[in-house]
């Protein structure tokens, strides 16, 4: 039989995302089972992040310094800015090695129905960079979802007057994908965008 | 860009069960934007947990007082004992609410593959109950794999010779299938569909 400690860690374990009731009894017991290997180790790595971690006032990442490790960077081109939408976004192009100037996240993507409105996104900090640093490039690395190109649009009507480069990511196939998996927007827009080949 | 200490997090809830490092990335990014709603009472959440919950001598059960609730209980028949792999199928039983009696967790199933052997699993401690607690019936709720059954001809052998009548859930369990997974229904009807193992 559960107890009330135990049911209220199995709860708030099911709050987190990719967990229900019955993957969260899971991780509770395991965690019971492997106190010194697995609960411990959570606990205190909870403790550090709790402790260090904050939001960096200029780009909006996690880091345990503010402005974070990529603002300071001086191997960084900070002419160069890429608006993201979370900091999920942020780490998945820095896993790619590809970009190497600095990033805002918005924070989210405007949504009427889910009642995201400009005021709930760091826009008001994007403007004031953009104005304020030197910045010639602003890359709108948003998804091509419907909020994510609402969001675009909405950041280049509020940009288009500045003396910038504004650019989004190019749609088309994904590296090692087979044509017939494609859905015909993405087919369409690859086709649009055709390039020569040599 | 990642930090150590948020790596670190990463790290220690990719290992937690059906986490892998995507998961437990938005899990930490989860944490970090939904600090007092989520981080912290997850933090006290497994402070609380760690500081009380124990394993019950008697039984083997996670609960905050040793014997557990359940060995503690006037309403449980306490010469009914139901033997069980692990805590999650002893929750199990519990939600199906057929069973009145009482438990003991064995801790595992016998595996040569896993190297688990009859001294790694509670089964000492099982044969001791039975032999000094007035136990008249012992059920052996263990899954129909081939380990939950090897280990179920096992406990046979061993409690074969004392005065008790030793029975198996009825099949209805899906072969292969493990108790953590059943359906109340299905669970009630086995457990009252119980027969003699011998």
């Amino acid at each position: 039989m559960m107890t009330t400690s135990l049911d209220h860690l199995i709860y708030v374990l099911g709050k987190l995302p990719g967990l229900g009731p019955r993957s969260a009894r899971r991780v509770a017991l395991t965690l019971l089972q492997k106190k010194h290997q697995v609960m411990e180790p959570l606990m205190s790595a909870l403790q550090d992040v709790h402790r260090d971690v904050k939001s960096c006032s200029l780009c909006g990442n996690w880091d345990v310094c503010d402005p974070c490790a990529i603002c300071e960077s001086p191997l960084r081109d900070s002419s160069v800015l890429c608006v993201v939408e979370d900091v999920a976004d942020l780490w998945a192009l820095e896993r790619s090695r590809a970009f190497k100037g600095l990033y805002h996240v918005l924070g989210g993507t405007l949504s009427a129905l889910d009642g995201v409105r400009p005021s709930d996104l760091r826009l008001d900090s994007l403007i004031k960079r953009v104005e304020t640093q030197q910045v010639a490039e602003v890359i709108l690395a948003l998804g091509a979802t419907v909020e994510g190109q609402t969001t675009a649009h909405y950041v280049i009507e509020k940009l288009e007057n500045l003396p910038l480069k504004l650019t989004r990511l190019a749609h088309g196939l994904p590296v090692g994908g087979e044509l017939d998996y494609l859905d015909d927007g993405t087919l369409t827009a690859a086709l649009l965008a055709r390039r020569a080949a040599c």
